[in-house]
């Protein structure tokens, strides 16, 4: 279903009713542009940390415009054996809703717009037709001006300002005003003298009908309801109406409703993404990193300063691509696009899952490939998740064919978004520590800018394969492939003159004492950027309870390790799956443990937290194609 | 005509047969936002210098994107006595030519993008199929990659770079790949020794390729051509082929025309406005200032630091906007927006212009109103030069019906951009110094950010009329009607906690002062962006020569004369029109003068220089309605 700001209001009902009733919601956005800074190369270096990651994309990928917004809802039904979705596609547009409403500036990025414009994406659409929206705080704001105006109707409130000339009791008048002013009284004095019910008064400048307000509510504190109204010509005058406190207070209620209505209209798209929140539904997304940033920063508040955490918000998410990067996935996908993944997962030893649309609902052909509509990207994640998912289930005795979407089986994949093309750090974990691998063999090296990637194979083409993570015109990591070569090429570098070598570990800790000097500021700006949602959470606190990394032998700092060799299947007993996978890949904090065993503490589980080799995802071939290779 | 890049390249001839004809040209822009920073009222305080306007515009306004250009060339066709135009609207967009080009980020701001979404603009027309362009150092950086790359395919040319361990000689192959480039050299001896004409290379890295180039050259440096050819997947491989001196030769320059060709489509509509620049054709805009800074901008080079010169760059411009608020005009034209001069032009005492269409281009029709389209825009800013030019006519004795575009009537409207707002200074002069208003009755008041419009007013209540010019949340500019009043203001003010008062004079004193602090960055900055067609003019050698204005006597420095009182008529000689206004809006610099006057250096010209009352055009009634009132 598509969703514009024509037909918002009349579909919010059907929206709200499929969250509701939904096993889980698929999600997907469609941004105007990624980077505003660095290259996208340089944006996602090979050996960023999460922490890193999340400062860049917060810095240089929020003044973007989340434009399109899918959302699929999955409900399974128990009879037909198969789930039924509800697919909405809406278009959102900040789209000022009044004269004082806030006039949103956002980037567009001509190589994003591009590629959209190539899949046919309807920009017009979103320009003419969008959805507004608000975050909180200026939902706030706008309910604080609705609330001012009607004290300052009532004559009840004091205002938020204070005037420099002005006293309590009569107000000051200027001259110049006096005999308007005068006017205004004597026909208001006529009104109540007459048999007539209202009386309009003439147009008038904002400054007057404020004067008109203040003396009509000190003069006449009851019988009266004075209020402003723009004729067709858009001109402003006051109408001054003779009302008992009944109807008076008709009148306020019906105002207030009205008031209501515009608020929630300019709240607009916003309360979508309220009710995804509310419902605590398992939220699946691919590669969903930014457009979980983006969904929070344009439709809740500006991100924290350090990471975002969500473990008092009750979301659930779960990245479809971190999924089929982890095993038992890891080695049967070889490619996690979203397009290619959705291919794969229909072919053996995976089955396409069975899948219907709602009644009402246009239902996607996967064969059609409508690849970044948004509505149709959050559609097909679903159908990956749901097969992954099911294809979990083979592993119990007896197998099963569905797993729903509140088996623990698929827990330890939740709030684990990946992190697009980090050489050894699969996801950010916004429920715990995030992973800290050992680099110990990896170099930051400094050079001119005219400097190429070539020039640093050649530089170190003494040591074998090495792999290069550009970060900027003039440094690079290049991570050796034995420890020992450390040593040697910092020995050699004492003597060059165009480069300099840094270990990974002095780096870090000259960039810590750099960012800890700006620290005060940042939390200085920290301040300002509170929301109830977000938790921020310190650098040193998060580091020191990061699992630590003994074991890693292999070349880059990858370990592999085998799914096989960590399974064991155990009875499923009645409707819920015990499995225990004694230790699945540890050091990326996915551990399978069976319910039974988190109850009893059994040993199996004991060993589920110590130090054993990890599973890291397969990397995309292409993950250090930096712009200079 | 609607040009895109579907039609580009074939329409050019069109447009540039156009602009070598014409008389004159119009021209409008339409952009995706107007101000990325204060709101469009503190953007353009009443008060601001001419010099202040154009520093935060071209700080505030950009990175905006100019997505719709029109241009309406008109010819005078003598026979018929009518102009005939030819109308082009372009669409622009900078869709990345290569992987390697510049990736364009550019800000919409939402009330501009709602605003012309209203209006029917079509974005998906910009964003599908916008033209392409190239500022001046973009195309000369595009022009010497191709240069670098075919002098490194020759193995003539010095690369850029210098790699830190690769000497001079034969090529540093690195170990891994020695086996491979051996493999290579193997074939190209095959290829030499056998009947072959072209033998195709493995697909290989890109290092990989340089590294083959680098042989071959150094091994072959003649008999063989050695080119990159793309495969249908997006694979590259090498092809090499035996060639002759000659035929070498031949292939070289068909490589060269075809990058030329490149070069051009990426130049793309950078092109027509090259066209424009060279014709010295006079360029009519209405309200056109920031359409010629988003045009230089975008198509040629940064902006200067201080404010732009056009005094060698052969350009002329005349803006409707200013001309229509400038005597004789300002006292018949009640409303200079386009929309209502074109109206007001087609009535008594002026006259509706003859036009016609030339063949094979598209008619608009005025009734139909098809504003803020571009190329319709552009056509009624010529309409309304054309009308008002003919109107001028009507002082000549004989009275001339048509005034032509290269008429000494004009001239002295000439690079004059239309201020918009500005309580005292009418335009920018792009081709001599500013003018610079007395502002002793104006006074600098910082108060609570609380504070609004009526405030400041309940503040000056005891001095009568003021005007407020809003600077930001915490300050602005009263401008108070008598000159004694500000001794009173600031004795006053002393006892003020909550606001402060500065004379305008201590102001601008101080401000000058902060700026020059700043100086040394600016100029730093300002060695990037030089720019062959821009002069940078510093701050005070602009100052010292400005004509001063003793003379002001009326309220708010603006000082009425009328133009009457000035003109007198003498006979026309000829083709040539001879008038002489002996002073006619002096210190707006606006005189209009004779040649032959000029020449003989008659008294009455020499009066032309000296002090008098001027006509400062009337400014529109809502000119100072800031964001609080």
């Amino acid at each position: 279903m598509e969703i514009t700001r024509r037909n918002f209001k009349e579909s919010l009902g059907a929206v709200y009713g499929a969250v509701e009733e939904a096993d889980f919601l698929a999600i997907d956005g469609e941004f105007s542009g990624i980077s505003d800074g660095p290259s996208v190369s340089a944006l996602t270096n090979g050996m960023d940390t999460p922490e890193e990651r999340y400062a860049k994309l917060r810095k240089h990928s929020m003044d973007f415009l989340l434009f399109q917004f899918g959302l699929c809802t999955f409900r399974y039904d128990q009879a037909q054996s198969k789930y039924l979705t509800k697919s909405f596609n809406f278009y959102i547009f900040p789209k000022p809703f009044s004269r004082t409403s806030p006039d949103i500036k956002f980037i567009c990025q001509s190589s994003s717009i591009d590629f959209l414009a190539s899949q046919g994406f309807d920009f017009n659409k979103v320009f003419r037709s969008g959805i507004p929206y608000l975050n909180q705080d200026e939902e706030a704001q706008l309910r604080e001006q609705y609330e001012e105006r009607r004290n300052q109707m009532n004559g009840s409130g004091t205002p938020s300002y204070i005037s420099p000339l002005s006293g309590k009791g009569p107000v000051n008048v200027p001259d110049e005003h006096k005999d308007f002013i005068n006017r205004v009284v004597e026909k208001v004095e006529a009104l109540l003298n007459n048999s007539e019910k209202t009386v309009d008064l003439e147009p008038c400048s904002g400054f007057q009908r404020k004067l008109i307000f203040q003396t009509l509510n000190w003069k006449y504190p009851k019988g009266l309801h004075v209020e402003t109204v723009e004729t067709e010509k858009k001109e402003r005058f006051i109408q001054v109406s003779k009302v008992d406190e009944e109807e008076r207070r008709r009148i306020e209620q019906q105002k207030q409703e009205r008031e209501q209505e515009e608020l929630n209209d300019a709240v607009g798209f916003s309360r979508v993404i309220h009710a995804i929140s509310k419902s605590g539904k398992l939220v699946v997304g691919h590669n969903m990193l930014l457009d979980v940033m983006h969904t929070i920063h344009q439709f809740y508040c500006p991100l924290p300063e350090v990471t975002m955490s969500c473990i008092d918000c009750g979301v659930r998410l779960l990245d479809t691509k971190l999924m089929a990067s982890t095993q038992p996935f890891k080695d049967l996908i070889t490619n996690t696009s979203l397009a290619e993944l959705e291919k794969q997962l229909k072919e053996k030893p995976f089955k396409a899952p069975k899948v219907g649309c709602s009644e009402g609902f246009q239902c996607y052909d996967t064969a059609a490939e409508q690849l970044h509509e948004a509505g149709y990207d959050a559609y097909i994640t679903g159908l990956c998740f749901v097969s992954m998912a099911n294809y979990l289930g083979s592993f119990l005795t007896p197998p099963r064919a569905h797993i729903s979407a509140r088996s623990k089986l698929i827990e330890p994949f939740y709030n684990k978004l990946f992190l697009m093309r980090v050489v050894d750090i699969p996801y950010l974990n916004i429920s715990g520590p995030d992973l800290q691998p050992k680099r110990d063999h990896v170099l930051y090296v400094t050079f001119p800018k005219e400097w190429k990637t070539s020039d640093l194979y050649q530089l170190f083409s003494a040591f074998g394969n090495i792999q290069v993570s550009w970060i900027d015109d003039t440094s690079a990591f290049v991570s050796l492939s034995q420890l020992e070569q450390v040593q040697i090429a910092m020995n050699t570098s004492q003597y060059a003159e165009s480069y300099r070598i840094q270990t990974y570990a002095d780096y870090m800790q000259s960039k810590q004492k750099s960012t800890s000097k700006n620290r005060k500021w940042a939390e200085d700006g920290w301040a300002n950027t509170t929301c109830s949602h977000m938790h921020n959470r310190s650098l040193t606190g998060k580091r020191s309870i990061s699992p630590t990394q003994e074991d890693q032998t292999s070349d880059f700092g990858v370990a592999d390790s085998n799914w096989s060799h960590y399974t064991k299947k155990i009875k499923t007993d009645g409707e819920v799956e015990f499995v225990v996978f004694c230790s699945f890949c540890l050091c990326s904090n996915i551990a399978f443990i069976s319910r039974e065993a988190a109850v009893s503490t059994s040993p199996a589980q004991g060993e589920a937290g110590s130090e054993e080799a990890d599973a890291w995802p397969e990397l995309p071939a292409n993950q250090n194609q930096g712009k200079k290779s």
